[in-house]
C-alpha cells in the first residue's frame, strides 16, 4: 500500500527540466570536491515535521488532512513508519530522525510509553534492514507534555528531573538499537520565563548532571552515537540556556563536558540569536565542535522559529563552505527540520518542498566547491593576512613578543602603518558570479 | 586633468569576465523586455556618499583619502563637481543626485550660502551641458547643521521653519536651473525622540504646511519635477513621520498633498520599518505612488541603515518585478544611495562597488523580465484568484452582494468549501532557477 | 454553584495591604480627574484568553486545568457563560468581549453553528440582564478554522469571502442583541505569507469591500456599536494589511471608510509593529480614531505576541495620559486581551493575573492625571513651541507666509537662530517621581 | 575658574524636593542593607561622553558647545581635566574612568602620543590628590583612529597588532600610575564586517595573545588592578567576538584566561545582544566574574547603541538586585557610560542627566535591598525550588543518581507528578508594590 500514490520516484533531470517531481541539482553520486553529494550531504528527513505536524499555528487548527489521521494512536504510529520510508525511498535520501514522541503514543505510564515505543521500534528496524535506510539522529522530547512547563533537566520539580533522566535512559537505548549515528539534545524548555522567580545555578548544574548521566549511560551500554546540543536562543521559553554555540560551548567546558558533544546548528535558531547560520557554523567549527545541521531557513523580520523549508542560497552556499571547511559533517548530516508551510497542505508539498531543499543544498554545495576550488574567499584571506606570514607578524604568532619589545618595535619603525581596502563589494560580486554559475 | 587616473572606462565583458573594472549583466543598450537597461534603470550615482562621506562612523573618524581633501572648502566642492561627471562618464550611466550641503560649503548666512551654492552650480550646469549627464533628483539638507537639532518644518522653533522653508526655496529654484527630473523630501529630523515633550499634532500641521509651500512655490516658479517622499521608520530620530509608505501616504492623504507627491523607497528604510523592500515597493505601487528608489541593502541582524551597495540578488529581482510592474519608474530612477564600507576606504573601490550595483541590478532585471516573460509568479497568481473571475467571486467583485445575500449563498449551497494548497516550496525553487540562469 | 470557589469578592484594601485577592490602586467609585476610575477605566475581560485558552503553546500542549473541560462541548460552552460572570462579579468588572468562536461550538454547518451560537446567547443575555455586565464588543473569529488558510475576507478562494461575510452578519446580530457597545475587526489572517503569490490589490479591495458591506447591514437593522479596526503587523501571516495605526487609517481613507472606523489598539501589537503603545495611542488619538484598547504587554526581546498582563507601570501611565487627553475612550474601554502565562496554569491566577492587570491600569491612571495636573509634560510642551504663538511662527501657523515670504524674513533677521535644550533626562526622572508618588 | 559656574553643589533633599539641582535618592551617608550608598554605588563619571562628546550623529555635527572647545588640543585637554574635577565635586560621587583618547590629543607618532599623555596625567594625578577622586578604569581606544580600520589585537595588519600592544603597555602604566581600580578591555573593532574575507582563527588566537601579554606586563610592572572584558554583539563592527557574557567567558575559558579576567556589564550592550542586563549580570555573578558595570539604559525599539542615561527603575533595581547578591561589584563600580541626549546640548544638561542616572540607581538599591529583606523573590525561589532539598530530589543533587536508578524511582512511583503554578503575574504585581514604595 502507498501513503503516496500520485507520487513518483524522484530523479535527477538537471537544470531546465520543468518535472516538478525531479531534482535540478541533487544528483546523488554526482562527485564533487571528491566525494559523491550523497556523502557530503548526509540527507535526512525530520519525522516530526513531515509525519506529525499538521500546520497548527497558535491563531488556527490544522491544516493538512494526511491518509493516517483517521486510525487509532498505535496504528497511526504504524502507518507513519510506512509513511516515512516510502518517503525516504521516493526522495532517494538515506537518513531520518526522530523524537519518542513523534514515533509512538504517550502512555499512562512510563512503562506503557515505553511498550507502545517498542513496539514502533521493531518495526522501524525491521524497515531499515529492508530498505537500507538510517536513523541519523534520535532524541527525546522533553518539552511537549505539561509535565515539562518548568522544564525538565531543569525543572524546578525534582520528580520531572527524575522522569526526564528515565525518558532520556530510553531513547539512548532505542537509539542503540536503531544503529543512530547521532543523538540530540534541544532543551526545548531548558531556561527560563523569568529572572525573578528562577535559581538559575541550581537549574545549570541540574542541567549539567542530567548531561554527565547520559554520557555515563551511553558508555555502560556501549551507545557509540555522537552527542549533539542544539542551541536555540528562546521559544518557547523566554531565553533558553543554549542560547547559541558559544554559551552552550562555554557551558560544556565549565561542566567538564565538551569532549563529549558536539553542536547541531539549526539555521533558524542561529538567526533568532542574533547570528548568521554560517556564524554559528563557523563558531562551531573553530572550536572542533561542528556535529551536524538542521537545515531549514527563518525569515529575518519574524521573530520566531518558522522552520522553513531553506531555498536561500547565499545561505546554502555559505553553510556548505563551511562544511566543505570542516572536512564534512563526520556522523553528521543535514537534517530538514522543516515544515511546509499551513498553506501547503497536501501531500504532495512534502515531497515538493524537500525538492527545494535538497537543490538548494546541492546547489549550495557545488557553489561552495567552485569558491574553494577558485580560491575566491581563501585567496582574498591569504593576501590580507599576509603580515602575519613574515616579520613582525610571525614573531607575533610565534610567541616571540610581549608588549616591551612590540613598544620597541612600534618606536624604532621608520614608515608610517599602511592598511589596504578589504575590497568586500567586489567579493560579494564575485560570490554571485559563482553562485549564479554552477 | 583625472582624478581617477587609474581607472579606465567601464565596458561591458559580460559573463565569465574576470576584470575587475568591467560589467557583467549591464549592458547598457541591450534590449530586455521592450526597452534598453539604460531606459530601465535611469541608474543615478548618490553624490554624499560618493563625492563627501569619508568612513567616519559613531566609533571612528573617515578612513578614506580622495585627492580633494587637502582643498580649501569653495575648491573642495569644485574639484568634486569635475570628480563627479569623470565618474559617471567612466561608468557610463546618466543620472546623479545631491543634497545643496553636498555641492557647496555653508557660509556664515543664508545669503552666502546661496551665493555659494550658485558659484557651483553654474559649474554643474556647465558639465551636465558638455557631457549630456543629468540631475535626477537634488534636496535640501535640513539635518546635519546644528539648527535643525529639533527638527526642520518639525522644529520646536519657528525661526527653524523659516529658515528651512528658505533653503527649500534655493533649491527648488537649483533643481529648476540644473533640470532637475525630481525633488526629494527626505524627512532626517522631522519626527520625535521622546513623545513626553512632543507636541505631534502642531509638528503634523507643520509639516504639511511646508509641503504645500514647497507645491505652490514649485508650481509658480515653473518647476515641473516629481515630488518624492522618502519614508524611514527612525535613524537619527527615535521616531520619524514618514515611517513607512502607507504611513506617508496616509499623511499626504490627510493634508490633501496626495496628488502632488509620489515615494521615494529606499531598501534599508523599508527593512528597518519591519518590511521587505519589495512591500514598500508594492504599497506604493498599488497607490499609484511609485516614483523612484534609492538603491541599497541593509543587514537584517543590524539595527541600523548601512546603507550597503547592493548585491542580493532576491532582492534586486523582487524589486525590479514591481518596478516591470508598474510600467517603470516614469521620471524616478535607480539611485544608488550606498556608501563603500569603511574598509574599502579606497577610490577603486567607489567603481568596484557601482559595478557591483549595477550588475547586480541589471541582473535583477533580466530575472524579473523572465519571471514576467515565463508567468512564473501571474500564472500561479492567476490559478490562486480564479475564482473571482467567475460564479459568486466574480458577483462579489461586480458589487452584487451585501451580508445578506451572502448569507443566503452560503445556506443554500452544497458542496462544502475546499481550499488548495499554495505550492509556496515550489514556487520560491522556481525562482532561484530563473534568477540563476539569467 | 462556583466555579472559583476559593476566590473571594476583590475589594480595594489599598497600598500596604499583602492580601493577594485585594486591589492595591484600582477603586471603582474613586474620583480621578473628575470621573470615577470604573468610568475611566471600563475594564473588560477577554473571553478568549480568560475562558477558552489552556497554556497550548507551539511546542506543549495545554497546561491549564478548568473544571469545564470535561463536558461535553455545548454544555462547557454555556458552563464558561456561568465562570464568566462569576469572574466580572468576583473582579468587580463591568464588561467582557468575545468571538463567536469563544462561545460556541462550531456546527457541521454555518446553519448549525448559528443555532449553538443562539443557545449561547440567550444564556448571555439572561446574565446580562441579573447581573448588569456589558458586552464591550464581539467579532468574528476568522482565522482559527482551516476555511480560513488564506485569509477570510482577503482569501484567493471566494467562497470563503462568502461565509466570512455570512458569519460577520451574524456577529452584527449577536452584538445588536446582547447591547454590545463596539465591534471589533482583527484580521487575524488578512495580509500575506509571500509577495510571490499574492494579488494584494484584489485582496485590499475585497477588505475594502467586506468593511462596506458590514457598515451598510449594520445600519439597516439599527446596530449602533462604534466599529474598530485592532491593527497588528504580522503573526500568524507574515504582513497583516492593517501593520498599524497609521496603515490602518490610510486604507480606511482610501477607502473612503475613514467616518465609519475607529482603531482598538493593543499595546503587544504596537511593539511588534515597532512602535511604543503611547505611540499608537497618539497616532489614533490625532486622527480623531482612538476608540478602545487591548490592554497588555510583550515583551521587547522576544518577537511573538505574548499577550502578557500589563505590569509596566511606564506603560500603563503613558497609555493613560493619551487616554486622559482623548477625553477618554467614549464608548470604548480597556479589555484585558491578555494571558496568564503558561507556567500560572491555576484557576487562581486568573484572579491574580486580572488583579495585577487592573491595578497597574488604575497606579497609570493616577499618575496620568497627576502628570496632567501639575503640568509635568504640558508646561515643557508649552515653553518649547511657544515660538508658534507670536511672530513669525503664529503667522506660520495662521497660513500667511510662503517660501517667498520666509526667505525675506531670513534673509533680513539680525539673529542668529538659538535652540534650547529639551531637557529629556529632567523630564524623565520628574516621571519617575510622579509615577512612584501616587 | 569654574566650568560650571551656574551649578551649584548637588545635595540630597529628598523625595519631594522641586530643586533640579538637587538628589531625591541618592544620599551618599545612609546606610541601606549594610553600607553607605556610596560604598554600593561606587559611582563614576565617563569622561568621553562627558567632556569629549558633542552630540555628533551619523546625520549631523555636533550640537554642545562647551567653554573649552576654542582652546588649542593640549589645552583644551588640560582645561578637560578641570572640568572633570569640578563636575565629580559638584556631583559628590568619587570615581572616573577615561581612554587615552579622551583625555590627551594624539601626536604624530606614539613618542608624541606619549608624551601628550604624561603631561595630562600628571594633572590628574594632581587633581586626584588635591580632591580625593579616583580613577575606577583606565583603557586603551583602539578603534576611532583610521589604523584601527581592520581592528586591533584581531587586525588583518601586524604592525596595527604591534601598535595596540604599546598603546596598552603605556595605559597599564597610566593606570598604575593613577591608581586604577579595573583596566577595561572594550573591543570596538575586534569583530568582522564579514565571513567571507575574514580568518577567525587567526584572529581569535591573536586576541588571546594580546591579552596574555597584558596579563604578564602588568604582574611585571605590579599594576594590580582588575583586568575587564566589556562584551557587545555588534556596533561598530557586524559581529564583535565579545558578543555577550557567555561568550566572552567561553573565549576567556578556551585561551586559558578565565582567572584574569572579569566582565564589565553595559546595560545597552546586554539588550543589543537580545538579553536583559539582569540576564548579563546574572551569567556574570554565576561564574564568578560579575566585575563592573557600564550603566545606562537603551531603547528597545532603537537597534543602536543609545546609550541613554539610566532612568528605567525596573532595570536599575534589577541591577541592583544582582549586584546585592554578588555581594557588591569589588573593585568595580557604577559607571555612567551614558551620553547626554543631542537635544540636552547645554551645560547643565550634563548635571541633570547625571542627577537622573544617580538618583535611578539609588532608587534602584533602596528597591533591591527591599525585594531581598522582604524575601519578595527569594521566598518564591525556595518554595519553588523545595522539591532539591529533600527525597529524590536532594539525593539528584547530591551525585547519588544515574539514569537507571531514576528510571527505577519513576516506575516504582506511585503518585503523578504534580507541578505547581509559578504566579508570575501576582510577583511582578509584588514588585511593582515594592518599586513605588521606596
Ligand atoms: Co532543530
Ligand atoms: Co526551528
Ligand atoms: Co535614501
Ligand atoms: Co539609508
Ligand atoms: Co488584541
Ligand atoms: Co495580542
Ligand atoms: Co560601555
Ligand atoms: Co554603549
Amino acid at each position: 500500500m502507498s501513503f503516496f500514490p500520485n507520487v513518483p520516484q524522484i530523479k535527477y533531470e538537471g537544470r531546465g527540466s520543468k518535472n516538478p517531481f525531479a531534482y535540478k541539482h541533487y544528483n546523488p553520486k554526482e562527485v564533487v570536491f571528491g566525494k559523491t553529494m550523497e556523502e557530503h550531504l548526509r540527507i535526512s528527513v525530520a519525522y516530526w515535521h513531515t509525519f506529525n505536524a499538521n500546520g497548527t499555528d497558535p491563531f488556527g487548527v490544522g491544516t493538512a488532512v494526511r491518509s493516517w489521521d483517521s486510525l487509532s494512536p498505535l496504528d497511526r504510529s504504524l502507518a507513519r513508519v510506512e509513511a516515512n520510508f516510502e518517503l525516504l525511498e521516493k526522495l532517494g535520501v538515506p537518513y531520518y530522525a526522530f523524537h519518542d514522541a513523534d514515533i509512538a503514543p504517550e502512555g499512562e505510564t512510563l512503562a506503557e510509553t515505553n511498550k507502545n515505543i517498542d513496539v514502533v521500534v521493531a518495526k522501524l528496524k525491521e524497515y531499515q534492514q529492508s530498505t537500507g535506510k538510517k536513523l541519523l539522529w534520535n532524541t527525546a522530547n522533553l518539552f511537549t507534555n505539561p509535565r515539562y512547563v518548568h522544564g525538565a533537566s531543569t525543572s524546578s520539580n525534582a520528580e520531572v528531573f527524575a522522569y526526564s533522566a528515565a525518558t532520556i535512559k530510553k531513547m539512548l537505548e532505542v537509539g542503540k538499537e536503531l544503529g543512530a549515528e547521532n543523538y540530540v539534545f534541544w532543551g526545548g524548555r531548558e531556561g527560563y520565563e523569568s529572572l525573578l522567580n528562577t535559581d538559575m545555578g541550581l537549574e545549570l548544574d541540574n542541567l549539567a548532571r542530567m548531561l554527565h548521566m547520559a554520557v555515563d549511560y551511553a558508555k555502560e551500554i556501549g551507545f557509540g552515537a555522537q552527542f549533539l546540543i542544539e542551541p536555540k536562543p528562546k521559544e518557547p521559553t523566554k531565553h533558553q540556556y543554549d542560547f547559541d554555540a558559544a554559551t552552550a560551548i562555554n557551558f560544556l567546558r565549565k561542566y567538564g563536558l565538551k569532549d563529549y558533544f558536539k553542536m547541531n546548528i539549526e539555521a533558524n535558531h542561529a538567526t533568532l540569536a542574533g547570528h548568521t547560520f554560517e556564524h554559528e557554523l563557523r563558531v562551531s567549527r573553530l572550536e572542533g565542535a561542528l556535529g551536524s545541521i538542521d537545515a531549514n531557513q527563518g525569515d529575518y523580520l519574524l521573530g520566531w522559529d518558522t522552520d522553513e523549508f531553506p531555498t536561500d542560497l547565499y545561505s546554502t552556499t555559505l553553510a556548505m563552505y563551511e562544511i566543505l571547511k570542516n572536512d564534512g559533517l563526520g556522523k553528521g548530516g543535514v537534517n530538514f527540520d522543516a515544515k511546509v508551510r499551513r498553506t501547503s497542505f497536501e501531500d504532495e508539498d512534502l515531497f515538493y518542498a524537500h525538492i527545494a531543499g535538497i537543490d538548494s543544498f546541492a546547489h549550495g554545495l557545488k557553489a561552495a566547491a567552485k569558491l574553494i576550488e577558485e580560491k575566491v574567499l581563501d585567496g582574498v584571506i591569504e593576501e590580507r593576512y599576509s603580515s602575519y606570514r613574515e616579520g613582525v607578524g610571525a614573531e607575533i604568532v610565534a610567541g616571540k613578543h610581549d608588549l616591551k619589545s612590540l613598544e620597541q618595535y612600534v618606536l624604532t619603525k621608520q614608515q608610517p602603518i599602511k592598511n589596504r581596502s578589504n575590497r568586500l563589494e567586489q567579493l560579494r560580486a564575485s560570490v554571485n558570479e559563482v553562485i549564479t554559475s554552477v
